[in-house]
């Protein structure tokens, strides 16, 4: 795994991006924006699942009346996502929002862009720099692949923010397409010291979306590249919380709650796996703990899979193998595997 | 996205991996090999999905006696899995098998290696060098790393099958760790020339082992490793293949059915995005042909996404604009979405 690459950090509310901070995980609002107490609730529950920075679009002058009113009723801190109209943008810094979200492939015109510049800088909030295939500024080349439009077009951006003497900037070049995306970020990472949101636009139902973005996010993050990531689902934003998490665990850059290792069963399995591992997951859903559970099926690579996790069962024929951290501990019937399992993660 | 690896091709049954070959998409069976109703009756679901590969345990001779019958209900080539008694792989190649997995961590001795590998020859079966990290043999050097262990392990059992003058081989190196697994496999890939089989090893249940698995498998054939898949999970296999189609078509790897580009919806979206995707996402379960499908919420990457599908809809306020392979073909009301949609998907 390549070094991970260390940009400038940036502060949005209290969350470090970038400077070798872990990797943050953020998330979106499905809400109207206008509509607080359904706002605020929808954020609280991204909160339950450890989301750490949120951002809700603001298409409007009432969506960015209501700014104020969410951050009083959340935790974390709020970025605003503003298209067009460089007055909304204007309105949400007056509201207190942490960070900002413009994308230049829709407010263009220079001096619109330097009034909000200025107006972020006097309050030390961070802009990013988001630029979507899907919605690449008309000047772009069509001569270049459409990862070199949008590094060109951020380029473009970044250096218009420079010249007015601001760098509280993070940058994202996301695209559904997924060696686009990566081909993109891998580019920009060489040119800018900025720190990277990195995410797939548009994955799409979670069935799909998360292995979208599971690729297209864990490839670069595998690179060292990316300091704060969103995964874009269809549906509930807790999803998009959770398979962030995932993403991150995969690649050790994040501890969050307990890891299942479990076989998927095979012609050599003599208990029934799949409901086992069912039932631990479930279980460990409540542990808050980063714990390592292994649930294994047989006796070929079970062994050595339960010995290298904090907890684990290898299973035989009617009995199971307990082990913690390395250590066989004892043998379990059938009846008691679940039982056992969840009194040694309890002990733990 | 770096240029595939080209290596040596090897014929399983009526399938090739390798030598440039599409990446091939294989899962395992979890039903008792012995029940070879039960087998047979999954295997068929398998092919349903596409699934190109199978593979069934042979834990014993009874086992090895249902694979002649087996081969006779299905159509995909069939391999069987291996470990500890070299006698199963002699019996299972004499029953028919298409393919070995061995694993060198189990039968280390190497004239009973030797005992396989002559059958092997002369039948022409490959035989996949299949290492786990929870499975390595005792003789591995605890001071290199697990990937190097499970490299070096797989280099000696390859030097033995080579100086058997056998070369009909396809090689995996998986652990659950997802930096140790794409270690080992760009440090062997740049060793040998045969085909490598790639997979993330108990992965554990859907929900989390698709995201370890699209990270570790997509990290790697965005490097250009892997010539055939399996993505490991705790359910039934056919949910193994679904996600190796997603993982390879999102790499634009293979085309298999649909693509839905999806927007998560937000405080911009003024219909209901996510119930309006599930139902198109169902509806398009039932078609087979690689059609790309956009469904957008707003007039921010709305068209831009919408005109880059073959069909694709970018919705406003109760009316949405309907493309057809980029050209904009008209506005139909919220309550004809999906009819409309389906309808231009059903001329395509």
């Amino acid at each position: 795994m390549n070094q991970h690459k260390i940009s400038k950090a940036i502060q949005i509310g209290n969350v470090t991006i970038g400077g070798g901070a872990p990797v943050v995980v953020q998330s979106m609002t499905s809400t109207d924006t206008r509509d607080v107490v359904s706002t605020i609730k929808q954020i609280k529950e991204l909160e339950e699942v450890d989301c750490e920075l949120v951002r809700v679009a603001v298409p409007d002058m009432e969506a960015t009346a209501a700014i104020r009113e969410i951050k009083r009723g959340i935790t974390i801190p709020l970025v605003v996502d503003i298209h067009f109209d460089y007055r909304l943008a204007l309105a949400a810094l007056e509201a207190g929002c942490d960070g900002l979200r413009l994308n230049p492939g829709n407010i263009s015109e220079p001096d619109k862009v330097s009034a909000v510049v200025h107006a972020a800088k006097e309050r030390d909030v961070p802009i990013r720099i988001g630029l979507n295939a899907g919605s690449l500024p008309k000047t772009a080349d069509p001569k270049l692949s459409v990862a070199e439009q949008m590094v060109e077009a951020a380029l473009e951006q970044i250096r218009l923010l420079e010249s007015l003497n601001f760098d509280l900037i993070k940058v994202s070049l996301k695209a559904f397409d997924v060696p686009t995306t990566i081909e993109a970020y891998r580019s920009i990472a060489n040119k800018i010291p900025y720190p990277l949101h990195i995410g797939i636009t548009e994955a799409g139902l979670p069935r799909t979306g998360v292995i979208r973005s599971a690729v297209g996010i864990g490839t670069l993050l595998y690179m060292g590249i990316g300091d704060t990531i969103r995964v874009s689902l269809t549906t509930h934003p807790r999803e998009e919380v959770i398979a962030g998490y995932e993403i991150l665990k995969s690649l050790d850059l994040r501890q969050h709650g307990p890891v299942l290792v479990s076989c998927p069963s095979c012609g050599r399995t003599e208990v029934d796996i799949i409901s086992l591992a069912e039932e631990v997951g479930r279980r460990l859903e409540k542990i808050k703990k980063p714990i390592k559970v292994a649930v294994m099926g047989c006796v070929v690579n079970g062994p050595g899979e339960a010995k290298d996790a904090d907890i684990g069962i290898a299973c035989g024929k009617g009995r199971g193998v307990l082990f913690r951290k390395g250590e066989q501990i004892g043998t379990v019937e059938e009846k008691d595997f679940v039982k056992a399992l969840m009194a040694e993660v309890e002990r733990l």
